[in-house]
């Protein structure tokens, strides 16, 4: 029993998906794990009981959605709902033509990303263009083709946070990005930025977001904005940001991290010929997209909760692990070296460990061991040939969703591993 | 902006898009349709009851189900209770390493048809070999380098059915099958066959299945079995039949015609082999697959209620309405010709009209311009060339899973159509 091309290429055990056993081994552990390695969202209570009194409030009527196909595009009502929300917060004026439901955010990006990279009609092969590496580890692989990425390495900038030192924000090398030898050369089919991004919590800046969108109108191609952990919800943002969209703009939203995940539940809100492309690859690959999770987020749609629910719940949580998160690593770590991403949003903190003499798939290993999980850096940058860049083997992503004492003992770990490391480093030199 | 080759060949209005676009238009008609043209599952009283009891128990810990993502392989507590199932009922011996699930069977068959068709690795071409056409529209399109079928066109048989003739049944042509030029020469990576079958309610026999085993053992090809309609839930069959499994071959099911469809779970049991690159696919395409389903199945599945209400409640439901059906259509069509492939299973029948003057593709359009909605044949010969196989257009499936008076309309309008069809026929001759 053989498998085909596509059959080896999507079971080969690389990056993500080498990963994701290897967590798996890790929570097969006897003893407590430390896992700030995941992206499951946080259980919140405020947020659980909006769902569970929806869930209950959906009563007999959760047969009509159980007991139905949607149509390709998704379920009807829903895809209303957030046709008259997103009119009613910003005036954007789309109609239902402009929204699709997909299963979960993974989902939509397996599809933008091969309708618009990999071949092309007349020969052509073109790439997504990744404008800030590092961005998310989920890229990496969805590719039918192989990977077609080109990505630029960022710009590292030392800032302030909330009035401390040792922070850095990476910003867009729009230098480098505009004469990306790919782009000028015709070989980018969209241009694509998390916001917050995964794996950083890096804010695109409004700025930065204007400057990408003007390149992608001059050369004809798509921004798409994975707007996972953004606006308008979760709106897990620390910083100033505003959200806009245009035809020339494809918005993706999910409802995992307002705390949905298990339901799957991905939304593109774009162009008409993108969103009936959509249309058209949900009903090849799933016939429909799956009902249920629509059906919870309507009702808390259509009055406006998910947004209170935004701003009084969700994002307050996350700031507050993130203070707290940065507050437990500054006393860990003393006087080991030590920079944090400045978080400005998502669930996670990206950390920097200057001149580390090993690697942080390493530093990951050796944690493992220990029952600790973080992800080591090299993951998240899709595009780019980490082998001569270290910066990509000093970082690692540590998530912000756990429980205080499992933040607390983890970064405790962490601290001694870093620590151990340096030393190591030292004796050797 | 510009689609890739990806983009192009998924969203070309071929086929199956351009057939539901179409269906789309015909139900925003002012007057009311008779759709007998999808595949939507009927609401049956008992099994909404034990849905939404199901759903009322599960309650808060429905939270955990929403809240979480799953592991790729699929929602675990139903996967153990699956694996418990098949081997308390058919003592297959299988661990939860042999199932996964998947968002939906379509997606499967994308996962499956991906996997063992196309390129391989040194060089080669394959195709899924379909033995029996008539097979399952949704099969067309699925595969991401351009459809790779090759199909055997049925034996013909006249049977009768209940004790009255007029009726048919299509048989497997093993001598054709097994001198199919590209078995012989290792360009089959897999054997696929829907029992029942969509469109036809064909059910192969224990023979032709044992037959079929044995030649995908003799070319190491899976032999995947499509069982959306089959044993043991729905069980919508009404022959005479055996469900077997074993490491060669890849079971197919689905809660979608239990009554589920919005729910989006597809299972597959197979080799371990196969349901790690199902996995693997899934989080990739997905991360996890959709978990509600799983949750309202769990329970009906551990207490053995699933196989209680396909036996006393989906199989009995649809058995009626097949007989109705059947009666229906003779006293319609009188003396009007007509062949009907007899029912042994699914939820649709599957008409034959011999030389029948027009096609039935014009059929379709007459009876739609009428507000009766069928599907014409010629979408179901994934495989076979129809350009030159008179029968292929001489058939239409038509949806049994309707209110008794839309059949009884519905069929009243296709015999007036098919009646006139030959009347301009005798005309012109």
């Amino acid at each position: 029993m053989e498998f085909s091309q596509f059959g080896d290429r999507f079971t080969q055990k690389s990056g993500i998906l080498q990963l994701m056993d290897d967590l798996g081994d890790a929570l097969k552990s006897a003893e407590p794990v430390n896992m700030l390695g995941g992206g499951n969202p946080a259980s919140i209570e405020a947020v659980n009981d909006a769902f569970l009194s929806g869930y209950e409030r959906l009563g007999a009527s959760a047969l009509e959605n159980m007991g139905n196909y949607s149509n390709p595009q998704g379920d009807a009502r829903f895809i209303d709902a957030l046709v008259a929300f997103f009119n009613r917060h910003y005036g954007w004026g789309i109609t239902r033509k402009n929204i699709a439901l997909t299963n979960g955010s993974q989902n939509a990006f397996f599809y933008l990303f091969n309708l618009f990279a990999g071949e092309y009609q007349d020969g052509a092969r073109k790439n997504i263009l990744l404008p800030l590496a590092p961005e998310y580890i989920g890229y990496s692989d969805v590719q039918v083709g192989g990977a077609h990425f080109s990505a630029v390495k960022p710009r590292i900038e030392e800032v302030t946070h909330q009035g401390e030192g040792g922070f850095f924000k990476y910003r867009v090398d729009f230098s480098a990005l505009e004469n990306h030898p790919d782009l000028l050369a015709g070989r980018i089919g969209a241009i694509c930025c998390s916001r917050p991004t995964n794996p950083t919590g890096n804010v695109l800046t409004d700025e930065e977001m204007a400057h990408l969108r003007r390149i992608a109108e001059a050369y004809d191609v798509p921004l798409i904005v994975d707007n996972a952990y953004g606006m308008p919800f979760p709106n897990i943002i620390f910083s100033e940001a505003t959200l806009r969209w245009d035809a020339q703009t494809i918005l993706c939203l999910s409802l995992s991290k307002i705390g949905l995940p298990g339901v799957r539940c991905g939304i593109v809100l774009a162009d008409e010929k993108v969103i009936s492309a959509i249309s058209a690859l949900n009903a090849i690959i799933n016939l429909a997209p799956t009902r249920f999770g629509a059906a919870i987020a309507t009702p808390l749609l259509e009055d406006d909760r998910l947004l209170e629910l935004s701003e009084q719940s969700i994002r307050p949580f996350y700031q507050r692990k993130a203070d707290l998160a940065v507050r437990l690593l500054k006393e860990a770590f003393g006087d080991t070296p030590l920079r944090i991403h400045k978080p400005e949003g998502a669930i996670f903190l990206w950390l920097w460990f200057p001149d580390l003499p090993v690697n942080t798939m390493t530093l990951y290993q050796r944690l493992k061991a220990n029952n600790t999980v973080i992800i080591p850096g090299e993951y998240f940058f899709p595009g780019i040939d980490t082998d001569d860049y270290a910066h990509a083997h000093q970082c690692i992503r540590m998530s912000i969703a756990q429980p205080d004492e499992v933040l607390t003992s983890g970064i405790a770990a962490i601290a001694e591993a870093v620590r151990e490391a340096y030393a190591e480093g030292a004796g050797a030199a």
